[in-house]
């Protein structure tokens, strides 16, 4: 899956205050501060290792695979639990706060490589951010299993020694779990569905779609940040929650659907691969709108063309795509207003001074979302 | 592994008052009575996900990777927890503490399913407690992966469902997630120090084996069902927790020293199975201890032979481990008689009025594991 486009920023306040800086420049220092974030937690997580008397190899494992498999990615996951803990508390944070959020954002982070990890060997896949996915490295194999298992634990561990003390401690870890089984149950969903080996196009719709993208996606990568902001700024509302997340799900589904869109019509230079989604049989948007629109003759060729990991199949099914009544392109342009125009009149309900929240929370990443191209 | 031997009950509470009973009765009422909490605790995590709006294959699915691979074992570790908490409490327990004491056993049983999922593939095994292992059966494969994660996230789910009135829900998570990290950790050892298929004595040493033993069974198997029932009937004292930790890491240690004795020197027909620890590598006590007293020459066949998957090694290699200075059945009675004084020894230091704790948790432990021959 791909990660948000990091082109926008909602806001300004992690920028520098003296100098003449560029967009990429002040881009580049704000990933630099957070990735420090991570250079502390890693040397915190090894020295839990050490101290329980693991030997040196060991410890050595732990490290390569906290960092071949937690930065190195766009962190926007991350990088959004600080944006949103400025933006709700609506000033610059102190150090400790901005570490503290940093850390909250790894976690998700963590999370992400958690899942990560296991999808990869789930998927069979070969690489990932530009280098082998980490059960490919030489003397890893299925010890990636356990490797995902330590790369979760981490997340509590943090939690503990960072935020024990707050009265949010077990709304976060509650939190975490919660959004942990969600994510897992729309993998299963996922994975029953649309098996690489066994193409059955009527297990697909475009509710199965929507169940995959929401659970799968949408709770990790787009409400849990916001939450875990939400309660590091203070917010206890039942209702803020709910309202969030009223917002979220229908934004993360939107970005899912775009990441299946651009698999298929996105530029390789612009999306940074080459989609393969229809070769491997990928319950996406695309091919569940097609399903829903395909006159008897398109659906026979899609029965006989999708996921068949061949070059001359894909191609009959991307032409199909772009064909009346399915209209994929079409479609999507209708889809993506829509969707812009559900989420802005849901951001505009908030309350912001009932909830403590802030609209602006939302605009920025629905600004992030809207229109991207990779 | 292989688990607690249930033969010898420490105490009755469970007993049915009435009719005549032989011991084998009682055990398959009482293992009945705590089996009928599995069948509770699927039901509710089903209701929950069905709830979810998951489609009927993927409830069914979870159904099956929950019943799979919880109940089945000799689930002493899970009714561990009902014993303690009522030698802790010292009467019979009410329906309602019963229930909850068993769901916390479940949750012990759960994290072990999900364990046991998981090194099934890593170690790439056949079978397990006489049917497949659960990414052998038709269609599941490596989606096992995920069915592991979803056995941790059910125990998580159990526990906001029934403890979170608790005061000692949070004691409760972070026993959980902390055990699940130690766990891990001692698996990550295991593996990198014995792999299947790179022989590396130099590696090996009773040191090493200690570590993964402590680390990999102790503290999952005999800790937390104490640590768990300990919180279940009110201990709060520190110092308690820490005896209890004290005690029972080497009885942990002692159980699986037995376990790997019992892989070379047991009866398959005692024991259930045909030890494959030589063939496979294991870093077991049998082969460190050899280590140790081994005479040069000694240390060549031991070099040259074992882990090799050839049973004309493994026969060269049992020969060795009885041979004069290695004399393992020797060394390993002398260890049990030593293990027993010791363990006895920290029982006997427990301050029951101070801490709130029962010398007889202790023992009925000890008494289980002492000498069993399976």
């Amino acid at each position: 899956m791909s990660s948000l486009n990091p082109e926008i920023d909602g806001h300004s306040y992690n920028r520098p205050k003296s100098g003449a800086e560029t967009p990429a420049d002040v881009k580049a220092v704000r990933r630099a501060r957070f990735e420090k974030v991570f250079d502390q937690i890693a040397e915190e997580l090894l020295t839990y290792v050490k101290g329980e008397g693991m030997p040196k190899d060991a410890v050595e494992w732990y490290q390569k695979v906290l960092y071949h498999n937690t930065p190195g990615g766009k962190l926007n996951r991350g990088m959004s639990v600080v944006d949103t803990v400025e933006i709700l508390k609506g000033r610059e944070l102190s150090e400790e706060e901005y570490t503290n959020a940093a850390i909250l954002g790894w976690c998700v982070e963590l999370l992400q490589a958690y899942f990560l990890v296991a999808d990869d060997i789930m998927d069979q896949s070969v690489t990932r951010r530009g280098q082998p996915c980490w059960y490919r490295v030489p003397n890893v194999g299925n010890i990636a299993i356990n490797d995902a298992f330590m790369l979760e634990a981490a997340i509590y561990y943090l939690l503990k020694k960072h935020f024990r003390s707050q009265k949010y401690y077990v709304d976060l870890m509650e939190l975490f779990l919660e959004t942990t089984f969600q994510t897992e149950l729309g993998q299963l969903v996922d994975l029953i569905t649309a098996p690489e080996d066994h193409v059955d196009l009527n297990k697909f719709s475009l509710e199965k779609h929507h169940l995959i993208v929401v659970y799968k996606t949408a709770f990790y990568s787009f409400y849990l940040p916001v939450a875990l902001a939400m309660h590091m700024s203070g917010v206890e509302d039942k209702a803020a929650f709910d309202h969030a997340l009223k917002i979220l799900l229908p934004l993360g589904e939107y970005f899912q659907v775009q990441d299946d869109f651009l698999d298929c019509y996105g530029k390789p230079e612009h999306i940074g691969k080459i989609g393969t989604d229809i070769l491997d049989n990928k319950c996406s948007w695309n091919v569940n709108t097609a399903l829903a629109h395909a006159t008897p003759e398109q659906r026979k060729i899609l029965d006989e063309n999708y996921g068949r990991k061949d070059s001359t199949c894909e191609a009959r099914i991307k032409e199909l795509f772009s064909q009346a009544p399915i209209s994929i392109p079409e479609r999507f342009e209708k889809y993506e207003k829509e969707s812009y125009e559900k989420i802005n009149a849901l951001i505009e309900q908030v309350d912001e001074e009932k909830t403590g929240l802030k609209k602006e929370v939302f605009r920025s990443f629905l600004a992030k979302v809207y229109k991207r191209s990779k």
